[in-house]
């Protein structure tokens, strides 16, 4: 009985991992139906939302029954704990990558995208995918210094984002102003999509260590 | 010894009526702040959003002695577990409250809504705090009937938010650019605390039910 517990504690990490990798694909084919109007992977991710959402589930129901049969303390109540937090993180991160292919479909076989910001989605959709697949290392492995790398991953995202802005914002932006406002809203979705890969990790760096690494972004 | 064991699961819903009521006001000076120009307001949302971080970190902290030390089961293990998330859900609607805050602060003393739109924020205004209140009712009440009058206000949040976008995309849309790209990120933060404070009201639900009613927004 103990030992299908901890392979069961065990399990967690992997099928939170799985959700990384999950939410990983789900941002990269978002990010090139959005590049590259392609209408078919847009319906990809969007049809395939729902698996993301049972992943969750999956976890809840997992780590509940855990609480509910076997009573973790300590460090195996803190993986538990941390693996309901994970699960909501990268269920929202796979909406993210969803509102993002929404949008893409939306205004298909129009462009969301005027040529002159198309580079900096490139970058944050590389940086978004990478950063979903780094926190899947770090469930895995449990290692803290990932973690760290993650971190600097973001404060580039944050960057491109701030970056945007500016663009926009300049005088001369040719551009209506819708697509001003998807540009607004699809900045925004990369760049939580990037808070949430942080949160899973630092959730797991707090697993591992028993300490925090600073504040959740905001 | 269980005495105290349920005085502490009782205060746990205390806890987060007491948030819930913390990030009503937040949002509500938010809104007056942005609405009427009134930077002391918008401070004072920015410098107390620590007291509702501080209080998801206690609930955070109250939930996980309990489950330590208490071990709870069936109904009790539901309310810690949703504490938790509820917990989670409240500070991000602080969160978003300091956002509006923050946008208020960087215009000002220029408005950052044109007149035209300012009507709608304030409608959404209205709502975002009602609800945040409603979700306070449910948790002292644990009031499924109340968490249901929560969904309307929400599809009205709904309602709102995507007619902000009809008079945005407007083709005689008169102002700048910047204005679009505030206003959007703006709506965005008041629809996104009202999908919050749902998604608290219907963890209580399922305290009370021990079903989830439907999904959680996204």
């Amino acid at each position: 009985m103990r030992e299908a517990y901890h392979e069961r504690l065990d399990g967690l990490a992997d099928d939170l991992a799985d959700m990384c990798e999950q939410v990983a694909v789900a941002m990269e084919k978002a990010t090139s139906s959005l590049l590259g109007r392609d209408l078919a992977l847009a319906e990809q991710v969007i049809s395939d939302d729902v698996k993301i959402d049972a992943a969750r589930s999956s976890v809840e129901a997992t780590a509940f029954a855990l609480l509910a049969l076997q009573t973790p303390v300590a460090t195996d109540l803190r993986v538990v704990v941390s693996s309901i937090h994970a699960a909501g993180d990268l269920e929202r991160m796979g909406d993210l990558a969803l509102h993002v292919a929404k949008t893409a479909r939306r205004r298909h076989p129009q462009p969301v995208l005027p040529e002159q910001v198309q580079p900096y989605f490139a970058e944050m959709g590389r940086l978004a995918v990478a950063m979903a697949e780094k926190a899947s290392t770090v469930l895995r492995n449990r290692d803290a210094q990932v973690a760290a790398a993650l971190e600097v991953e973001d404060d580039a995202m944050d960057d491109l984002h701030r970056h945007l802005f500016t663009v926009l914002m300049a005088k001369d932006w040719p551009h209506e102003v819708a697509a001003a406002v998807d540009i607004t809203l699809l900045g925004r979705f990369y760049e939580r999509y990037a808070d949430h890969a942080v949160s899973v990790a630092r959730r797991i760096v707090y697993v591992v260590t028993g300490e925090m690494p600073g504040t959740l972004p905001v």
